[in-house]
């Protein structure tokens, strides 16, 4: 007998439900071991858009930003002249907020008070005067990371008094298995495909009556703009979610990981906390709110430095107390992701002398994505079967699937959903990985795809998609006849 | 009413107890703040030995490993030839081994496959051939967090049949925290004073025998060498430890962070696995081993680029499963992080250019380790009322404390332990920080000093730790008199 057997691991932790993504990804595995043991090697290049991972993709990082963390790793480099001025004069300028000037110490486990600092003062620019403060700004390694201490503050009691939390559906895929952990409940509310994926009041007030008698919803979780909907809250929605968590008395977490990827004409990022700032003393005083930003992010996408931050707005100074305890048992985020944080905020300005390279390079990230956003959007809705609302914002399509009757019943027999079996198929004769969209109740199915990714190469997803989509109708045919 | 209210926090959160260090701690941001808002300039410089955290102190990094890590963040540096060419053709590899060839995308979330062989083959190196393979190896961010998911596999239980896991005294100042927040019971045993800190046999039998019937023990955590003790196990004492938890069924942790600093003559680190190995074949073939290594070692101390990873020996393959499970909530180890690693465990050798800058830094450290280590070990058994155990290896040393009974009713009307009253008292009349030991059940205070520091540095601390101490006791015999 083992003296760590399956058995006897913590259920909480055996009860974590893994996104149908993850089987796609040990799939990938397999694959690649095949590769390597010597199987053909006719396969083409493997593409992987299932999550929002850009510079996997292909998409370049921003030069500032990685200048000066070269610098700060090897202070040597402070006088080499081939590094432009201000990134080695801002270099040193971040040395010196780490102690003993080095990015080999630890931090405070709430993170470098400097850069909670500029984000305090990016966020009071962002939101034109709000105020914001240090004191009340997290640093953590990454936004997800944020939002589990966060759930795990709320989390506790049994069966009717379990904590529950409302999240839309569909939503980041990543969250489940977050609220899973942390011991929580997840309460959907729909978000409204026909109104291209609006958040809808009356869906929320419906989600929470339900839950309550079967746990004790306590908090709401909003992705704005939406992973993986695409969809941006304007100030009316945004106000109307607001004045519901007043009423109903729940904690306010908004992801505003995106904030930063708002590509639709005419349309603006507002965040929650600007609204909230402009409504009634009553609730600008007492809503509860925290909101999460993140280095992996559209447009600087440094995703594998880890690091992120949430800012509590009204929120009892006893727990924030506690924010802090949780975030100890981490010791602190990764000084590197710290201090890129600092520099995605607080970016070159005018007449910097790597101004003109930030700017250009940021410009084309944004022009990247809205037109992969609309050339990806017109192929999916040319497709037979395939259907995709517009979207907004952040670097998601999320187009819906008709599948044949045939790939639903062979997945059955699988016991696989359709969906999955529809990206193992696409992944096993186009070496194309797209994420397996949430499964519909409704019998409808859908795709996560990231559009965040390089023109051509977005071009060749989207032949490939397209082969093996309308190879797939074809197949159908071929049988029935 | 707050939405969010102190009584409703998860009461496990809330019962996180955090050492008494914390406290010292936010004294130490108050002092910072009085000097900011204009209080006397007077103070001398702070010093902080209370954590492990050499950089802070002024430890040089290696260049090696901040060179590759420049160039891997900034690619380029490839072509700048004031830079090693080994360093730069070791940037490429690993840059060909992250996805998009990028340090910005994430990774699997046990880390770089490419890293995790590395760190087999280290492992495999290190015990003279005895076998390592890359997927029992779980890369994540620092070995702090690896071991919280482990702890948070066993846990599970309530009352009598909540998990327990044995722990030393003293032991590792986040440790206690760590076990609060998995919600697992602390069962001490006590390292042995007169022996220099060794474990002994009997007190681990003491210790799940009153352990058994108030809990269910599921595993020990063994810190070797000891941190704060600085004490080393033989392989006797290792043999010892091993059939003990194979008799009693217990999962062995084995936290060997400081594998690299062992300094007294004659004595070297044997790890566990390998003694495992040349045991007994029914011990091989079972005893279930976890063993947690880190950058925040004493040679490379990169503490704040945050990785650490954990090798796992004769575990189920579906506990296995699990542990990738609870680190896919943190996405994944920060990929400069995960490449410090690599760099760590491969570094230059003979002939590469590289090579004779590595080993004349290690061994700088080695030597200022040693070195330090008797210096503040003659100067604090030559102070009154001082008393300290010579150390074989790790960054601590841990002397006991007679502190006068003055002190100890002072500190008892302010509610404070008394060793904690010391160290507050060091910290406003010198700006020395110590870290305050586990609190004696039997009347005696412990400090807990980080000895890795450069030499002048050690000499200005134990020059401040000695005149406030001689003074403390004069100030004694004055009252008195
Ligand atoms: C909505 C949303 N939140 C959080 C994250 C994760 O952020 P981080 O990498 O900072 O943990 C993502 C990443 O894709 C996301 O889409
Ligand atoms: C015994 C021991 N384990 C673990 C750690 C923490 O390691 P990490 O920084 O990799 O989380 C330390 C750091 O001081 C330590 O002394």
């Amino acid at each position: 007998k083992l003296m760590m057997s399956l058995q006897e691991v913590n259920p909480r932790v055996r009860g974590i439900r893994l996104s149908s993504q993850s089987g796609l990804h040990s799939l990938t595995e397999n694959n690649t071991r095949d590769i390597i043991q010597g199987a053909p090697q006719s396969f083409k290049e493997q593409i992987n858009i299932s999550s929002g991972d850009p510079q996997r993709a292909g998409m370049k990082p921003i030069s500032f930003v990685r200048q000066v963390l070269a610098v700060c790793l090897c202070p040597e480099l402070l006088s080499d002249e081939h590094l432009p001025l201000d990134v080695r004069l801002r270099a040193l300028r971040l040395l010196e907020a780490c102690d003993g000037e080095s990015v080999g110490s630890y931090t405070a486990s709430s993170g470098l008070p400097h850069v909670r600092q500029t984000i305090a003062e990016f966020i009071m620019k962002r939101d034109e005067g709000v105020p914001a403060y240090a004191k009340n700004i997290f640093i953590s390694s990454g936004a997800q990371r944020a939002l589990m201490v966060i759930v795990k503050l709320l989390s506790g009691g049994e069966g009717r008094l379990q904590t529950g939390v409302l999240i839309p559906h569909p939503c980041p895929h990543g969250l489940l298995p977050l609220l899973d952990e942390a011991g929580v409940m997840a309460v959907p509310y729909r978000l409204i495909e026909e109104e291209n994926w609006a958040v809808d009041l009356s869906e929320l007030e419906r989600a929470l009556t339900t839950a309550r008698g079967r746990c004790e919803p306590r908090a709401i979780y909003i992705s704005n703009p939406g992973n993986p909907t695409g969809h941006l809250q304007d100030r009316e929605s945004i106000e109307e979610v607001i004045e519901f968590v007043s009423t109903e008395r729940l904690l306010l977490l908004v992801d505003e990981v995106y904030q930063d990827s708002v590509y639709a004409p005419n349309k603006e990022f507002i965040s929650y906390k600007k609204v909230l700032f402009e409504m009634d003393e009553h609730l600008r005083d007492t809503v509860e709110l925290v909101s999460f930003h993140s280095l992996s992010c559209a447009c600087v996408a440094e995703c594998g430095l880890r690091a992120g931050y949430m800012e509590a707005v009204n929120m009892d100074p006893g727990v924030m107390h506690f924010v802090d305890t949780m975030l100890c048992t981490d010791i602190n985020a990764p000084v590197t992701g710290q201090l890129a944080l600092d520099l995605m905020l607080s970016p070159p300005g005018p007449g910097d002398p790597s101004y003109n390279t930030f700017v250009h390079e940021t410009l084309v990230t944004r022009a990247t994505l809205a037109q992969n956003s609309q050339r990806a959007l017109k192929l999916l809705n040319d497709l037979p079967g395939m259907s995709c609302r517009p979207a907004m914002g952040g670097i998601y399509l999320y187009p819906r699937l008709d599948l044949p009757a045939e790939i639903k019943e062979q997945a059955n027999m699988l016991g696989l959903e359709a969906v999955v079996l529809y990206c193992q198929m696409l992944l096993e004769e186009e070496d194309l990985i797209v994420g397996a969209g949430d499964d519909g109740t409704s019998g409808s199915h859908y795709l996560r795809l990231c559009i965040l990714v390089p023109p051509d190469t977005l071009e060749e997803v989207l032949s490939r998609l397209s082969s093996f989509h309308l190879r797939l109708s074809d197949r159908k045919l071929n049988r029935i006849v």
